[in-house]
């Protein structure tokens, strides 16, 4: 009998169901649901009632229609009996109020019109306020778990988000008996069980101590019993398919449901990357960099660094830029107003030199993720004449964000955490000029993934360990991971010129970035000022 | 009677004649005659050969065509016979070995088929190797006029092109038996008079001592005698129209004939800027600063400081910015690829507020003229997020020029150059936005010239001077000269922010410009090496 396991990714706008061939990775089919109301930005859909600029909200019966739709999509060609188990990956921090029973707030009819009752997707910006006050006390005091977050905690993340509904909405926070990350909240629902990941815990869930969230703000001092709860592995069996779960999905009741995860976290197995050294960026609007390491090392700029928040066993290190395929995209559509393709853009590009163009870009167009973590920051470009042109800029723009990259990489490296092999996965992988830039610019070769569904996939072997097909992630990844090797090596004529224009940016990225000319903060900060 | 002077203004393309009523500068008639063979930059007209990359010659005979076709068009309207004077400008240096009564080597038929033996336009760079010897030479043996200069010869200049023509052709060079601007060529056709004027003698012809040419080429030891000669005053009488130019031009003979001038600095009075410290800034694809002296002053950074050289009796100083509307050009035309026009980018940028788009650029995309004489900068802008859009940059580069005039202004008033009156002339004036962010970032009122026709109009004011209508081009300049005090007062509000943005200019100016940080050099050369 041939066993089947479906992942399932929660993303931003839709959530998409892979169903694998359990013994070798095999990806048999795939379906995608969009969510009905996407992210909610603008209005709340139950009343209409506007919402505040930087708000982002979801609608948790979006993401049951994933269950009621893709899934059942997927099975077409089997027999559900066949398939032995189901996981989950999901955004984070998106982060939600519920009662003892994992029923959302905002489904209660009273509270449908409240907006702080509604899941805040992991784009919500709006707790800014909250997350430099968190930032200045435990500064202030020292706190010990602030290195290990880059030495700042997000205003995406758990502790900012919980205490802006506490704030600004306390009967909310009153009435909400646990707040759960999403992705344990999927779980909960396809399971019947609480669980708590060990990775949306580890990596946006701080837990501070009583006395740091009493000095917050009195009234959060009990944050702790509204959130925490036993760590639950990755791979781990959350429960099992409950009867209504089994009715939405068209799966058998009772197969395994695994705990949750993170949909970046979980690619990692999926691209095979599950020793030491092994990095995975995640190349798409954004990039994510997932590794796990042998040992805690403080490293400064990274996002997180977690006990087995990757792979059980070992540590997981994050890091991230906040702009990549997003500086792209600007470049071609408001910058130049869609009068040149991306893919004409890079034909160009391509055709000409590394260093000919004359131009240095830094990459922080949106900010600056690692390893400045700073949000404050902006682009810079050096070196225009008269005679460069949009392809320049555009080819200038791809070898900053590798050069980001690298300087990412330098900072593990130095920091004693060796980076021993660079796996590319997300959307970015289809440029193979972008590639080959990233080769050149890090000096390595590149491996590639060997999915387009790299979170759904890497939830699906999480699936065949949580069924009992693998012992652990390790045997899964080795059995239905995906990677090509060396699937672009360095061009050590390009490299060398790279080398140059590397050290070009790493001399304005310490101009800029460490304080030795702080304009951009001040022109952020006049740009605030005047538009009051 | 009404007495009537003609200006003609001799331009990159086309030649401009302007007649002029003497008693009031009331513009009678203007006409324009495009050179026909332009500016030659790709092959010689009489055989078709190639030139090599950045040369840019003149025909002499598309000059004397200005003559027969413009000057004789604005008479129309008038009988000739009260025309009692002519005057012209010239680009400068704009540059022709002739033999000794003046014919220009190129007419001579054995030489017609030499790129050498044609005048080389202004914007002739292939002498840079030569301008580079120049310098290099005259900073070693610590030559005294070299401050004088910005502390570097242009290779557009004199000494560096008929440097080129002796190491390169070296027969042309011997049978050259003068070197003559063609500001004062025009004026040996008109008059058949050779003349030297102080105006492109003093800020393009530096004559260095015998042993400093002798040790840049020992051929060269004799320069001296084929260009020197007396200085001629502006507005003085160079002599009496011949009767061949009459013929040409439908003028009487006899009239009298302007000593020649450079189409910048003839604009100073024609906008009655004939007082120490009336800087006027001929504003168009690039800019040039004109404005007299009381007394010699060192100021880092001019083109030139030159006795008599605006306004006899008074020490010319002239600076420049050697992209401006150039710059803007290029973004809408090479960044944009036209998709938004001049007119609605600044209808845009004009909706925003100082400060809001939150940028600041350096606008040396052509190099960097003045203060900092330094033709191998390249543009920075700094400040760029995903929000940022077309009109927010096309506003920063109008603010970074009004920010490198500025720079400008505080060269000369640090060095004990007061500026006591700032007036705009040429192109750009039409922009009313962009001149009342000038206003804004000078924060002092901007007078602006009267006249569309600036250097026609001064030249016809010199030739009312050499007719002896008025006693000197003080005199003219009360009577025809025009200008409109306080067109553009500061607003104060825009004033402060832009201080503050001034000051982030200054220091990115000073780290990019100064050797804080030599990247845009580095990349320069990164470029040339690459692309060899």
């Amino acid at each position: 009998m041939t066993q089947y396991v479906v992942g399932v990714d929660f993303g931003t706008l839709s959530g998409r169901a892979l169903l694998v061939r359990a013994s070798d990775g095999h990806e048999v089919a795939t379906a995608v649901h969009e969510y009905r109301h996407g992210s909610v930005e603008r209005t709340l859909p139950a009343t209409g009632a506007p919402l505040p600029p930087h708000w982002a909200l979801q609608i948790p019966s979006d993401w049951i229609d994933v269950l009621r739709h893709a899934v059942p999509a997927v099975l077409a060609g089997v027999d559900p009996a066949d398939v032995v188990g189901i996981a989950t990956d999901f955004t984070a921090c998106t982060f939600l109020p519920v009662l003892a029973d994992g029923t959302p707030l905002c489904s209660l009819p009273d509270l449908a019109g409240v907006p702080h009752a509604y899941p805040k997707l992991w784009k919500h910006h709006a707790a800014q306020g909250q997350a430099d006050r968190i930032n200045e006390l435990a500064a202030s005091r020292g706190e010990s778990w602030l290195p290990r977050y880059g030495g700042k905690l997000s205003s995406e993340w758990q502790l900012a988000k919980a205490l802006q509904v506490l704030q600004e909405a306390p009967d909310v926070y009153a009435r909400a008996e646990r707040f759960v990350e999403a992705a344990d909240w999927i779980v909960w629902r396809l399971a019947g069980v609480e669980t708590r990941n060990a990775c949306t815990a580890g990596y946006k869930g701080v837990l501070p101590s009583k006395e740091y969230l009493a000095a917050l703000d009195e009234r959060f001092a009990d944050w702790s019993s509204k959130v925490d709860g036993p760590l639950w592995p990755l791979g781990g069996r959350a429960g099992s398919l409950t009867a209504e779960a089994a009715a939405w999905t068209g799966l058998p009741e009772g197969i395994a449901v695994a705990v949750g995860n993170v949909d970046a976290h979980v690619t990692a197995p999926a691209a095979r990357a599950v020793s030491p050294g092994q990095l995975v960026a995640i190349m798409g609007t954004s990039t994510c960099h997932v590794m796990s390491g042998a040992g805690l090392a403080d490293v400064p700029g990274m996002c997180g660094v977690v006990q087995d928040g990757i792979i059980p066993g070992l540590w997981g290190y994050e890091a991230g830029q906040s702009g990549v395929g997003d500086i792209f995209g600007w470049f071609v559509e408001t910058q130049l107003q869609g009068g040149l393709s991306h893919e004409r853009l890079t034909e160009l590009a391509a055709a000409q030199r590394p260093g000919q163009h004359g131009l240095v870009a830094l990459d922080w167009h949106n900010g600056n993720r690692s390893v400045l973590v700073d949000h404050g920051l902006s682009g810079v470009i050096v070196g225009q004449t008269l005679a460069t042109r949009p392809q320049d800029v555009y080819r200038a723009l791809v070898e900053a964000t590798a050069f980001g990259t690298r300087t990412i990489i330098e900072a593990l490296e130095s920091s004693g955490v060796p980076v021993v092999e660079f796996i590319a996965a997300g959307g970015l992988l289809k440029n193979r000029f972008l590639m080959q830039i990233y080769a050149d610019v890090l000096r390595r070769p590149i491996s590639v993934i060997g999915s387009e569904q790299g979170p759904a996939l890497g939830s699906a072997m999480h699936a065949a360990v949580a069924a009992g097909i693998y012992p652990d992630i390790r045997a899964a990844a080795a059995a239905m991971g995906k990677v090509q090797r060396d699937a672009y090596l360095p061009d050590l004529a390009a490299a060398e010129i790279y080398e140059r224009l590397y050290q070009e940016y790493r001399t304005l990225h310490d101009y800029f970035g460490r304080g030795g000319n702080d304009v951009l903060h001040r022109l952020r900060a006049l740009r605030e000022e005047v538009s009051r």
